[in-house]
Order: C-alpha cells, then sequence, then structure tokens
C-alpha cells in the first residue's frame, strides 16, 4: 500500500521534532490525521515508539499540546505517536453534536452496527494501518512498541494490547474506563457500535477480557480520587478486583485531590514514559 | 478596595493547584480572567511570583495549558499568573474580526484614543489591579515578583519592566516584539491606541526606553530561528543593538529550528524559571 503523508506543520521541541500530519485511510475510507513526536535519538536511528490514545472530545493535538510528554520523550529517546479519536465529517446524520457518540467518540472498535460501521473502524485504523505506517515512514523500532491512553483512550489501550498482545509490548492507562459494559458512556457507545443484543459488548471490555484470561504485561493505572467520572464512568475498582482474581499483574496508584484533566495527566506523565522506557528496554 | 473573587476552577498539578479565577475589574470597567498556578510550597507560606503575559490572541488559559511549566515551578516553589490578553466583550465596533486588534490583542498599554481608551487599559490592569489583587488573595511574597511574556507579552513583559521597575525583579521573555515602533504589529496597534501622530509610542516600545535609559534588571531571552515573525515583527536585533550601546545585560539566545510558538517556548521554560529563581534569590 502506497501511503501518500502530508505534513500539515512541524515544530522543533526539545531537540526533536512535533509533526503533524494527515493521510487517506483506506481502512476507514476517509482523511485522518495524527500526531508523531520524534526525539533527537531519532536522527540517529530506531526509537521505541509509544501512541497515546485520547479521551473524549480530543484530537490527534490534545496529547502533544497539553501532556508535557516531549521533554521526558527527549531524555528517554522515545517517539510519541497520537492520533484523532474518531472518523471526522463521514455525513452520518447525528455524527456531530453529542460528544459521547461519533465525531470525538470512536472508543478504539470497529463499528458492526450501520451507520456507524461503514466508517468508524478505529481498532482497525490504530492496530493496522496507522502501526504499519509509523514503522513504515518513521524511524521507530517495530519490536519495541508500547501503548497508553486516556479515559475513552485508557479503554482503547487496554482493549487493544489484550486484543493484540503480539503488539504492544508495554501499557499504561490514566484514569481509564475501565469496564464498559457497566458504565453509561460504554453502553451508550456499544449499544450504537456493536448493537443493543450486547453479544460482543465483552470482547471490547477490558474487566471482561481480564475475566476471559487475556492477558497484559505489567501495568500502570494512575487515577485522581477527585475525579467525577471515576465512580460512575471509569469503574476502577471492579477492573481491579478482576486482575485480582486472575493474576493480572498491576499497579494502580489513586491520588488525593487530582481530577480527570491534563493536569492530572501531566503530573504523571514522567513516570509513565519512565514505565514503558523500563518495560521497553527489557526486550 | 473589595474584590470579589470568583473561582471559575481549581486542578490539582504537580502537588500544587491550577485555579482559573474571574473578577470585576474596576480598571477596566468589565470581568477579566486570569489564572494562578500555586506550587505546594505556597501551602506553607509566601513563594515567589511570576506573571507571564500571553501573545496576540491568547487567553489567561494558553500558557498554564501549553507551556508545561507547572512542573518546574513546583520544584522550585514559584507562584505562576497569567491573564487575558485584552478586555473582551466591550461593544467597541470593530473588536472582534482582526486577531492584531482589539480582543486578544491589548498589547499590555493603556489606550489613550477613542473607542478604546475607556476599556482598554491593560497596563494599569497588570500593574495595579491584578498586581495587587494576587498580593493580596493569594501567598506571594511582595518582594519577590518577576514578569516575562511571548511575543506580545514579551513586548509587554519588556515594557512594564522597564516602566515599573519597582515592580518586577527578574525579566525574561521569549520571542518578543522588541521594538514595536518599527514593525506592522506595533505601528497598527499604537496608532489606534495611542493614536496616529507617534508622539508617546515610544513610551511603550522596549528599544525606545533602553535608548532614553531606562534599565532592567539582568535579562534573558530566547528566540528561535525558524520563527516567521522574526525579521518584521520582532526587531530583536535593533534591541539587541540598543542594549549594547547603553550598557543594559542581556542574554540572547537563538536557536536553530525552532518557531514562534509553544513547542518553542515549552522547551525554554525550564532555564527561564531557573533564571527567575536565581534573580529573585539574590534579594
Amino acid at each position: 500500500m502506497t501511503t501518500h503523508l502530508e505534513t500539515r506543520s512541524t515544530h522543533r521541541c526539545f531537540g526533536g521534532t512535533q509533526g503533524f500530519y494527515q493521510h487517506f485511510s483506506e481502512i476507514i475510507g476517509l482523511p485522518m490525521q495524527f500526531s508523531v513526536y520524534q526525539p533527537p535519538q531519532a536522527q540517529q536511528g530506531s526509537v521505541p515508539v509509544l501512541f497515546f490514545l485520547a479521551g473524549l472530545t480530543c484530537t490527534e493535538g490534545t496529547f502533544m499540546i497539553k501532556a508535557g510528554a516531549q521533554r521526558m520523550a527527549a531524555q528517554l529517546g522515545i517517539m510519541l505517536v497520537s492520533m484523532d479519536t474518531s472518523p471526522r465529517q463521514t455525513g452520518i446524520p447525528g455524527e456531530a453534536g453529542d460528544w459521547e457518540l461519533g465525531s470525538g467518540a470512536g472508543f478504539y472498535l470497529d463499528a458492526t452496527e450501520a451507520p456507524w460501521s461503514k466508517y468508524f473502524r478505529m481498532e482497525s485504523y490504530v492496530t493496522q494501518e496507522l502501526y504499519q505506517l509509523i514503522l513504515s515512514h518513521f524511524p521507530a523500532e517495530q519490536n519495541r512498541v508500547g501503548i497508553f491512553g486516556h479515559s475513552m483512550g485508557g479503554h482503547g489501550a487496554l482493549t487493544l494490547a489484550l486484543r493484540s498482545p503480539e503488539l504492544y509490548r508495554s501499557i499504561s492507562a490514566f484514569a481509564p474506563i475501565a469496564a464498559p459494559q457497566h458504565c453509561p458512556w460504554g453502553q451508550k457507545a456499544f449499544s450504537h457500535y456493536l448493537g443493543a443484543s450486547r453479544g460482543t459488548w465483552y470482547e471490547h471490555d477490558a474487566t471482561a477480557l481480564i475475566e476471559a484470561g487475556y492477558r497484559l504485561p505489567a501495568l500502570l493505572i494512575d487515577q485522581g480520587l477527585n475525579d467525577p467520572f471515576l465512580a460512575e464512568q471509569l469503574q476502577l475498582d471492579r477492573f481491579e478486583a478482576a486482575c485480582r482474581l486472575h493474576g493480572q499483574p498491576l499497579t494502580i496508584r489513586r491520588h488525593d485531590g487530582y481530577d480527570h484533566g491534563y493536569y492530572f495527566i501531566s503530573t504523571f506523565m514522567t513516570d509513565h514514559l519512565q514505565h514503558h522506557y523500563d518495560q521497553l528496554s527489557q526486550l
């Protein structure tokens, strides 16, 4: 597959390069946008790469603008990749106007229900097309790839890593939607994207996948205790219980006073990059 | 003066508190918004405080979201303050729609020309009302106050510090508009805010103030050499020449490849905070 990659902008940042790109996605059937931070070390050779999956309403820019991750990525020599959180301008009725569904709310799965199934194929996009594009167009080490994310993107990081363990060797999450079958955000998205019958919902629910025997490498999760979505939407206790019961290694750090946003994420970003660096260095 | 301070939101960040506030400004005659990052050390007592003045189109949020300054501010124990870049919703015809004038383009001066003079009084707002509000409502050390800024806000930091040296003990700037009398942005703003006759323009031009004998403490300026505004709008060489001729201590660092945005600013933020910390620690 020949990919035409349009560079929308590049910016020198901590000695490396922050870039924003667009390409026509064959899997989605529409243009998609993504962002890459190449650390200074990428000028000399391939480096480990981390995919960051953002949350509801975010774009490919959110993480690069708000998370403050480039400083530590430059220090450790890690490439960072983020991407838009859904297809855009699909023409699907109701696509826009509801921040929990459609635009900005792709939930990192392949929709099976019309009308969403035509374009909303974020799992295949992230794990196949974008993954291969990064490995072929950027100096990324193919055996040192990790994934992390926030909220809906934390759900994405967990489920994509559980479902494609061969692709991702290090995993972490900030305030993930950890049991989407059991929360309003997940139930709403899954009922539209996967159907109301719930037959395949468990395949995209991190807690259910752990219960079904899927496993991850050592996992780091940070969670703010002043997060207004924690009890109803994130269901982290449910995920933690499943991990304990089924022997999934897990470090959950709960932080007094921190909320759900990027002021929380940026505070613990250095620890996450170090976690991935350590995991990927063991390979 | 009793100030009613409305807290719009607060967020735990690097062990401190990121807050967004609104108050009715007596000087401007309208509500104004500003932001404060209180480092963890502020829970035990007063700390040094830095005012950051942002550039064209920015708001009180831009610096706090994009600059990645809180990490180092928490480490050094420095409070950070930023504010909106102009009055908003003044009802002045032509206020919006031109990013170089009116909303988002207050230029940190008190307009003397109608219709702008009624509300556009950013110099008095920043140096008097907001300054006093911060000292009285937050744990800020009154003798350890610094100022820095970017682009239009670099102009603001330089001119306000030159014009009110008793208020600011440490100064730095990122890519400042350093000789606004001689660039299109400055000429446009000054002609509307100060009048076409140019009689008082020099009073708000950092280069002219240096030439007129005003002085600053040791000054740090960072400048990207891939900044599209450098040659025409910023006029940094002109400022540098004036500083050399008149004995103003100045460190300018020019950086290959860096542009005008926050990826540039964030890269050198740590150095600026260290500069201010060192300057303010000598007092």
